[in-house]
């Protein structure tokens, strides 16, 4: 497929990559220009506007939040103006429900297809194409996009057709990971304060009832007490959990672990780790009962 | 082996058909006769009394909680009574830590041996021998009992020679669990809410980041809200984070995620959940969003 | 002084009644005209337009959230064109922290005064001229308003230049009152399931250590289940731990009371109260506790 | 009257001397002696063991938590034994429901009457007679102790013939000051960073709304961060947060509050707190923000 890519962080990067080695010509753009200049030597073109990524089968986004989202989008040359009756943005951001929800309404009084297809995994992945992404969005129009889901990700959930409900997978998801690091940190407190061996109980942990990735990797980073290698920055899991709480408040669903999630971000924040990887999050717990860091970090 | 098995309960009769089918001779008692007598078929031979179970290598028991194991050992007629100099008592329940380290200074005491080894696991697993065990106390013992540990389960994590570190092991990983219990029952709240289907939501997740069978089997449970099948009760449930709870106290480890778990088994009792599953708190949060139970239960 | 007043919902209301008593002319306006016709009675006159009612020393609002707010002044027709060079904006509302510091941006930017003066009391000490008032701005804008603090409040709070300062005391008091609202209704839950009278606990904490009006008013509310006169709607309730939340957050202050706060009254929307009082909030431990209500509502 | 009183800390020491000061006749007995003897000077006769402290109208107990007071009742030369058949025991110190329960119905089996009557109020309140008094017992029983409620304080509760809700009442009003704690401690920490001077706001608020002594004690010490003045230590506020937690947890009451409050005071006592007053919990929210103790202490 023919793609413009606009946001090259950590995870637009590998994704621009994966696309490239899978064979499709991509077009990418980043507000910082060397980003993008970097991946000339892996086959990209590389587009001076926002506007001139969108002359292709799909403009692809893969920005920080809401608001750099909003920008490109609404914002003066953005997509929506950009982008020709019949053209197609894929958000792949984690943005909020609500923004989804706009988008989609936007994007449709334009006469223009919009795709929202989160991914999850950290930047080893997207570089490898070992992303698991969900999409949600017309079902012609999710199809339309499957080289490109086969070349970012090794699994792909069609939500439906309502955009917005694969960013609540997404928010889920996030949900779900930021529980195991506040959890982990919480259980390895009290083991570590009651003479227990942390690696110990991990790896047994990891081997028997808890034997998935998420678990094995940070339960690894919090014994080992290595957040300094982001592969994704704690003010962005705040963000995550604020998008989580706002959306379930929108729906009416009180979710008092999120409640603790967010204010152990908080306090992370406030206590100065906000360049740390997420994961320092399950050091905080060891911090409130009086325990040192275990080592590096 | 030659041992005593006191405690017929689930777990306790899986463990005698699983140690019965490896070999072992195994005296059982129980205070309710019947379920001894049950065991009969499989080869156990039937006490009638506790002291009569403790003529073994060992004396195992199996029971609900501190005050049935207290009455157990501490009783008139009691194992620590009973067991000969030299003998061995192995604690498979489980107890507080408290309660293990008195244990562990009692046996002493009487120059008797105290291993303490609870077990991960449902009923079915105890049965088939699938058991993950972790085992605390001195080394000889604890080796002395391989050939038990053989028949019981398939892992074992030796964790060292204080008794009460196998409890500590044993909390923290029903701690985790049941954080994966209220966090998938927030998830799906928030996804039904969403208009997400939580079938579709769950078997994305457990076939990606969250591919491990605690997840699989309680994310099953939760979205049909079949809670009636009693692997684990609600009652024992809440015991457990208590024990938690008072555990970390008494080391000064903060764990707010254990507040919220209590005070959501507190609600499910309250809301006369007691004779169900302990995955049952899964359905509160989408109790208190205003939703309806799933399908059966 | 010659004053406009825009929102006359039944706070609005009754301050332009207290204004009016003092001897002030008033100009009010509403989005339905006939709260404001109903106040010529009164002495009132009305208003067409924001703009008729910002022909005065200074024009105040008393709106229901931010984004009536914003729509009032930042909308087609709205006090920031209106209000000429030097004229004085007053708002009375509960808003956000960002929302003052950006009107205060605004309002400076043209040329205008501003002042954040959100008050505290229930309807009737709106009426009865006895609310408690927080003014922040410039010291010669707020005490320009001198005799209209004094027909509206019995007490003035000047909490510096800041206008932004006195929107944060206006939130904390809210999360304050919340929280005995909340800590009363588990209070009362637990004494109740106790088998102690509530209204004999109360009487005696009111009579004692908790001499204070809120926890008298709102002590009785809970005990006799009355929640249908709606002082302070659930929703705004809401709104404002909402707000404190945001704010706190963008100052890194992790408030976990705030949470728990959040949970319940999202719990007590999806219940189905949200038409009554925020004092509603005290029924849902009870709720929780498997308890019934009181009596009425 | 003619009263023994055992357990002679501040609070104790207090009582016993607003007895004195009434005219009753006071046999005091502590377990380090210098206690009781300072009291002579006073006009208390001293007693070398609890047994010749229970030979009066009634023997009152005001010790640091349950096993304190089990010992001296169950224990050898406990109270159980030395009071004569229609002696009476008057429990004044802060225990678990559950021991008033099993007091109540020991000395009931031994023919002697129980009363529990907790108080409410610092050391200071104790000695000047100030104290508020809730007392659970048999009305006759309780009418005869008159002469002593009226000694001691100025407030007098008779909640009924089951002692234990005495002590529900004092475990629920220490809730409720333990919240006031913790939410004046976010609040100010919520404050104080966003620029809002601490001892102007609780001006402001305790001369509204908040216009009650426990506000404005606390309020003062939390502002001024001033916690070494010890009236009530940090370890007896947890205690008592438990003893809540435990009684609210038997009744099935969930109190998301109570448990924020637990993991708060967990939170002071492995931050080195443990020596100072339980307000000390009004400072976690600050560290946590990354804010230094306001000034002293």
């Amino acid at each position: 497929m023919d793609v413009g890519l606009i946001g090259l962080g950590k995870m637009g990067t590998g994704i621009a990559k994966s696309l490239l080695r899978a064979g499709h010509r991509v077009t990418v753009y980043n507000r910082t220009r060397e980003r993008a200049e970097a991946l000339r030597k892996d086959g990209a073109a590389v587009a001076s506007s926002v506007a001139e990524a969108c002359r292709s089968d799909a403009v692809l986004t893969m920005l920080a939040d809401d608001s750099a989202l909003e920008a490109v989008v609404f914002g003066e040359g953005g997509i929506l103006k950009a982008l020709p009756r019949g053209g197609m943005h894929v958000s792949l951001s984690t943005i909020s429900v609500a923004l989804s929800d706009r988008l989609a309404a936007e994007h449709a009084r334009a006469g223009q297809e919009f795709v929202a297809a989160p991914v999850f995994g950290r930047p080893e992945a997207a570089e490898a194409g070992k992303l698991a992404i969900v999409a949600g969005g017309p079902k012609a129009a999710v199809e339309r996009c499957k080289p490109m889901w086969d070349a970012m990700g090794q699994k792909l959930l069609m939500i439906g057709e309502q955009q917005s409900k694969a960013n609540v997978v997404k928010l889920t998801g996030n949900f779900l990971i930021a529980t195991v690091l506040e959890s982990l940190g919480e259980a390895l407190a009290f083991a570590r304060k009651s003479g227990v061996d942390g690696a110990a109980l991990m790896e047994f942990l990891t081997s028997t009832l808890f034997n998935a990735p998420v678990y094995k990797t940070y339960g690894a980073l919090i014994v080992e007490g290595k957040h300094d290698n982001v592969g994704f920055a704690l003010p962005l899991g705040l963000k995550d959990v604020r998008l989580v709480q706002q959306a379930a408040d929108a729906q009416r669903v009180p979710m008092p672990i999120a409640s603790v999630l967010h204010d152990r971000f908080v306090t992370a924040m406030a206590r100065g780790h906000e360049r740390s990887d997420w994961s320092v999050i399950g050091q905080i717990a060891a911090e409130d009962a009086g325990l040192a860091r275990a080592k590096s970090a």
